[in-house]
C-alpha cells in the first residue's frame, strides 16, 4: 500500500521571498524514490494559526507529515511549543541532547550559550532524532486526527541539517511506523553534452520507448540528463534496459559522457586522464581560466594537470605562446590558425601530452557578421599533429563561456576515446 | 489593508520529484514587493479533488489566489475544466485567442496542431490574461468563498510565461480588485566578504537597530548579504539610513564591497580596475584558473586583464614563473617566499601594474599539521613591493578553492582602495 505523505515547511523567510524553499524538492526526492507518494506540500508563517491550519488541512488526508523549520532557538521558532500544545503534552528536556549540544560548542571552540539549550526540549513522548550536522536535534510525535494516528517528523530547516535527519532518522521511522518501504523504482540515466534537449527528446520518441515507462528530462546547463524510470518495482528490468539501449542508439553513444548521475562531466575526464596516465596544458583566452579551473575540480588532478597560460591579450598571447604577429594579424585572434598555435605554444612552453587552447568571442560586443558572439575556436596539440575546431553558440556571455570550456573538454575526451569529433576542423602544418 | 495571498501550485511533476517548484518563490517576490502578503503556498497533484481540497484550503484564508500549471493541452491539464466547474459556468472558445495562437504557430513556423486549441477555452466570464511568450493564455475567475468573492489568477507553469503574465497581467488585475499596491517597503542593503555570517549577526545586533526594522541575512557562499526593510511604506527614511550606517560601522566599512545586491563582487573589483586604469595578472596554483576566470566574467575585463600563468605543477612554477628551486625546496611550494615569487614572476612575465598569486592546498589531501588542507597564500606584486598573506578557510576542497579566488580579489580590492589587508604578511626583499 503507497503511503501518501504531506509536507510543511513552516518560515516567514519563505513567504516573504528572502528564501527559495528547497527543502520540499528535497523531501520529494528522497521519499519518491522509495514509493512513497507525496499529496501535499504546503507552506506557512511562523504563527500558530497558520501551522494549526496548515496541519489540519495536511492531517485529514495523509498518512504522515514531514515538518521542515522553526527548530531554532530564537523567539520565532515555534515548532516544538505548536506540536506539543497540539499533541496535549508539556515539554520536557532531554539530557542526552543537552550534553550532546554542549559537546558540539566545546568542537566548534565556542561559548555555549544557555539560550540555545531551548532546542534540547521536546514534546513528552516524543522520539528524538539526532542532528549530527548542527545544533538543533529533530523528533517525532504522533498526533491523534478523527480517529487514526499521524506521525509527524519535525526536523531544522537547515537543507543540509534537514537531508541528513531524513536519510538518518526519519526513513527508518516511518519503516517502523509502516513497515518496509515499497522500495527504490528502477530506473537508467544517462548524461550528455553536445545535443540540445529538443533533439534528445525527438530521438527518445524515435526510439519508441514503451508507454509504460516514465522518461525525464532535465537540462543543466550545458548537460542535458536523461532518465527512465519504471512505474513499478516488479516492472521486468530486461524491458527498461531494452529502452534504455535503444534511446542511446538513437541518441549517439558518443555524446553520452556518463551512466551514473553523480558522475560529473569532469569527472568522466578526469577518469580517462588518470586511467591513460596523460598529461593535459591548457591555453585560454576568452575562458580567462574556467577550462583550468574544470580540470583541476576534482582531487588527483595534479596527476594530469600541468598548468598553463592565460593569453587574454595578444602580447601574451606572443610572448609566452609564441604565437605569429603575423597570425594574429592575417587571421585574426579568433581563427584556426591562433587557436593551433596556441595550442602548440602551450605544450612547448608547459611539457605535456596534450594542450587544449580556446579562443573566442564570449560577447556581448566584439563580433562580427563573419565571426558572430559566440564563435570560438578550439585547439588541441599532441605529439604527433595540432587540429583546431570552429564552435558556435548563441548566448549569454556566461553561457557562452561555459560552453566553450566545455566544449574543448569534450574534444579532449573524443580525442582520448578515439570518437569523431563533430566540429569542422583544420590542421596546422 | 494588507491584502493577503495564496499560492496554488499544481503539477504532478513536483510532487514527484522531477522539478523544483521555483514559481512560489518567483510569485512571492514580487507581490511581496507591492505590499502583497504570501499567506499560504500549497502544491497538489493534477487531480480534481487535490485541486478542490487545496483551493478549498486557500479560499478561506486569503484574499487573492495566484495558481500555476494545468493550462496546457494535454489530458493531465486540468485548471481550465476544473475552475470553470468550481465557478458552476462552462468553458466557452476565445476567438482572438485561438487567432493569436494560430499567429504564434506561423511564426515559429510550426504546423498548428489542433489539439492545442483547447488552450483558447475559458471560464465563460473570466477575464484573459495575455501570454506574449508562450502558447497558454491565462485567466482571471472570481470565485464565491462563503460570502465574499475571491480573484484566481489562473498561469501556466513555465517560469519565463508565468513571470512575464504576472507582471502585465495578474498586478493590474489586482489592483482593480483591491486598489492601486502598498507599495514597495523601503530597504537598505549591503553585500559583505570577509567575515563569517555569526559575526556579522553579533555585529549588527550590537548597533541595535530599532526593533521595528525587520534585518534578513543571506550567505551565498562566500559572501553575506544584509538587508534593513521598514516594516511600513510610510517608514521615516531617516530612520532606516541611521540603522544602516550603525550596522556598517560595526561590522567594519572595509568588508563592505556593495550597496546593491545587483553588484556582483567582481563587479566591484572590476570598476575599481577600470576606473583607475590598472592591469593586472595572475599566477594561479590550487585554485587552477578560477581567480583568472572570475575576473574576465564581465564584458569589458580586456581593459585591465593581460593573462597569467597556472602554474599548478612545480616545474611549470620553476619554468614560466622562475621560481627559485630553492625556495620550493627549503620552504614548500605553499608558502609566503614561493607567493612573492609566483607573484613578482607573473608581472615580469605579463608586465601588468599588478600580479595576484594563489598557492594552496586545497584537500581533501596533502595537508600537513603546519600547514593542514585550506591553508593558503595570496601574493601581490606592484612597481614597489611584492607581499604576501597567509589565508585559511576549513572546508570542502571546492569552499576552499572559490575562498582562496574571492580572498585574492579581496586583497586587491583592498589594495587599490588603501584599506588594511586583514592577514599576517611578508614582503620579499
Amino acid at each position: 500500500m503507497t503511503r501518501q505523505i504531506g509536507i510543511l515547511v513552516s518560515g516567514s523567510e519563505i513567504l516573504d521571498g528572502r528564501v527559495l524553499d528547497t527543502n520540499s524538492h528535497l523531501i520529494t526526492e528522497r521519499l519518491t524514490d522509495l514509493g512513497y507518494k507525496i499529496r501535499h506540500s504546503v507552506s506557512c508563517g511562523d504563527t500558530f494559526e497558520d501551522l494549526e491550519n496548515s496541519l489540519n488541512f495536511l492531517l485529514t488526508r495523509v498518512d504522515g507529515v514531514v515538518l521542515s523549520g522553526g527548530m531554532g532557538p530564537t523567539g520565532d521558532d515555534l515548532t516544538r511549543d505548536f506540536l506539543a500544545q497540539r499533541a496535549g503534552v508539556v515539554l520536557v528536556q532531554n539530557m542526552q541532547a543537552l550534553e550532546e549540544l554542549r559537546a558540539l560548542y566545546e568542537r566548534r571552540k565556542r561559548v555555549f550559550d544557555p539560550t540555545n539549550s531551548k532546542q534540547t526540549f521536546f514534546p513528552e513522548g516524543a522520539e528524538i532524532i539526532r542532528n549530527p550536522v548542527g545544533t538543533a536535534p529533530g523528533f517525532m510525535i504522533q498526533l491523534q486526527s478523527g480517529n487514526h494516528v499521524v506521525p509527524v517528523f519535525a526536523l531544522p530547516g537547515v537543507p543540509v541539517e534537514l537531508e541528513r535527519m531524513l536519510i538518518d532518522g526519519v526513513i527508518p521511522l516511518l519503516s517502523k511506523c509502516f513497515g518496509p518501504p515499497l522500495g527504490i523504482a528502477q530506473r537508467r540515466a544517462m548524461k550528455i553534452f553536445g545535443l540540445p534537449e529538443s533533439v534528445i527528446g525527438e530521438r527518445v520518441a524515435s526510439s519508441n520507448p514503451p508507454s509504460d515507462l516514465i522518461v525525464s528530462y532535465r537540462a543543466t546547463f550545458p548537460e542535458v540528463h536523461v532518465v527512465l524510470k519504471s512505474p513499478s518495482l516488479d516492472y521486468p528490468r530486461e524491458r527498461l534496459n531494452e529502452a534504455f539501449e535503444a534511446a542511446k542508439a538513437r541518441i549517439g553513444t558518443e555524446f553520452i559522457f556518463a551512466e551514473d548521475l553523480r558522475i560529473s562531466f569532469e569527472q568522466s575526464v578526469h577518469t580517462l586522464l588518470t586511467d591513460g596516465r596523460k598529461t593535459v596544458a591548457v591555453a585560454e583566452s576568452c575562458t580567462g581560466g574556467l577550462l583550468g579551473s574544470l580540470l583541476t575540480n576534482l582531487p588527483g588532478s595534479s596527476a594530469y594537470f600541468k598548468g598553463g597560460i592565460l593569453s587574454y591579450s595578444n602580447e601574451v598571447k606572443e610572448t609566452l605562446l609564441h604565437v605569429a604577429k603575423a597570425a594574429l594579424e592575417q587571421h585574426g585572434a579568433v581563427s584556426y590558425q591562433v587557436a593551433c598555435a596556441m595550442a602548440s605554444g602551450a605544450r612547448d612552453a608547459v611539457r605535456a601530452d596534450y594542450a587544449i587552447s580556446i579562443t573566442g568571442i564570449a560577447g556581448p560586443d566584439g563580433g562580427t557578421e563573419e565571426k558572430p558572439v559566440g564563435t570560438f575556436f578550439v585547439g588541441i596539440a599532441d605529439a604527433r599533429c595540432t587540429t583546431s575546431y570552429h564552435c558556435f553558440l548563441s548566448g549569454s556571455r556566461s553561457r557562452v563561456r561555459r560552453y566553450a570550456a566545455f566544449t574543448a573538454l569534450d574534444i579532449l575526451r573524443r580525442k582520448l576515446l578515439g570518437l569523431p569529433i563533430p566540429f569542422t576542423s583544420y590542421v596546422a602544418d
